[in-house]
């Protein structure tokens, strides 16, 4: 039976995503004593690849023409991926995965993904859809960290192909990297929920950046500016990709957001002291209570 | 002469701030050999009086009805107390401070302090205006830190009655506290800068917090969410009082965030993948330039 330590595991990308469930994979897995299991890696970068296999992070690595011959070979396959990447990929080499073999994909949005996926999914391949909760605003293999997902919440969006020994495989994987907590849902939910928790934040960070008169700004930064607009060092082509795919969600979240500033910056213009004092004291019990699930 | 080891300090308020410095003096310059300076403290909670003295912060400590009694004591004089009550103290102790003494104050908003106090300040007491730019979500002495101003800003507005020689004994202060870098300016440019820098970026956070639809969202969060909204964990008393008096500025720095939050908006809304791609660029490259700034 295949267990953590003993599993193939392969990687089509290995990026910032990619690099870190390898690095994980290898610190908290492989490197203990009777592991028997690999990493293979596929990715377009031949820098990168020769770095994962120089740092003792892959077994061996596949050139993107090589792909099949890498996937026929993996019990577990990461596709660390752009979304509209990961659907091409998982068309491309439908008929190339082993039998039985456990696929996830990162994408950090859903139903375009599922949506694509559910009619050419093989019967004996198990696609486990999932999102772990992690980034950076820094990019590929060389930022990629094995404590990436140190305490981080995974997302699973299991469906009723999925069978349970699999599911309980992935879980245990995800404990073992790290993740603390692990989170059932839907893909509509997913995306939903997504849509506030990450893209909105993506865009306004963005548009406060946006709105900086300079950038000697930061002069006269505490702190918050700093924290607010980290992520407006952003991945521009994916995340043009997010807001995309998850349009719908994201603008119906823009407007409540906006309804909500509205609120606030009419308490400020009528200098309404009570009214603002208690809708910030109600905004820090929210988010105290919020802290409180971290 | 005075030197930065051997004054005496006073501190009117010991809260995040007050207890921060105090501590980031006595820490690094009173527990020097040879040092011969002092901390005194005033607050109006008398259990934080009695830990100052117990962890050996503070040498002697004043209720509010002694306040005069501290103050003609004190070469350099902190008052770390809201902005309303900072001229209130300022006018009601006015004659008491000793001749010859530093005062500095920590408000987070000028135009109405220096309009205040321009009239009453004394001669020959030296008034610095100044904003350390540092703070938590975590309020109180109990949260203070020595190692709270390390790395950070502080804004100095000096006017043209400040002594060159007390101007440059509380930069050589503000180093050896731990502060990175010192920025000259007057009430009016920091007021506006500070509107962007903090309490936009206050204002957008509680205007997220209050726009999720529940507290258990975290679940799905990826540090993107909390991050953006940590400091909505606010002092709602405090931050009604900043925006209120900064409410022109602050508002006028709401409206350019709407216009940008209106345009990225607008990219998404008609799908415009390249002008979406464009725009995220643009931040990533303006936030990494301020990034090497900071």
């Amino acid at each position: 039976m295949r267990s953590l330590s003993n599993a193939v595991y392969g990687f089509a990308g290995l990026g910032l995503m990619g690099g870190s469930f390898a690095k994980a994979i290898r610190a908290k897995l492989l490197d203990e004593p009777g592991a028997s299991g690999k990493i293979f890696a596929l990715d377009t970068n031949k820098a990168t690849l020769g770095a994962a296999v120089e740092r003792g992070i892959a077994d061996q690595t596949f050139e993107p023409d090589c792909a099949a011959l890498m996937l026929k070979q993996c019990d577990v396959v990461f596709i660390c991926l752009y979304p509209s990447t990961t659907i091409d990929f998982l068309k491309t080499y439908r008929d190339d995965f082993k039998s039985g073999a456990l696929v996830s994909d990162i994408s950090g949005v859903k139903m375009g993904v599922m949506g694509a996926l559910l009619d050419i999914l093989r019967e004996d391949v198990d696609f486990i859809c999932g999102h772990p909760m992690a980034g950076s605003e820094k990019e590929g293999f060389y930022h990629s960290s094995e404590y990436l997902f140190e305490g981080r919440n995974y997302i699973l969006m299991p469906h009723k192909a999925n069978k349970p020994e699999n599911l309980d495989f992935f879980k245990s994987l995800a404990g073992a990297l790290g993740f603390s907590r692990i989170t059932e849902t839907d893909y509509l939910s997913h995306d939903h929920k997504i849509a506030f928790t990450s893209q909105l934040c993506h865009v306004i960070a963005s548009a406060l950046v946006e709105s900086a008169e300079d950038t000697k700004i930061t002069a006269f930064g505490g702190g918050s500016f700093e924290d607010l607009t980290r992520i407006a060092m952003i991945n521009a082509p994916l995340w043009t990709e997010l807001f995309l795919a998850n349009r719908g969600e994201l603008l119906s979240h823009i407007e409540t957001f906006k309804l909500s500033l509205e609120k606030i910056s009419a308490l400020i213009a009528v200098s309404d002291s009570n009214g603002l004092c208690e809708f910030l004291e109600a905004v820090r019990l929210k988010r105290t209570a919020m802290s409180m699930l971290c």
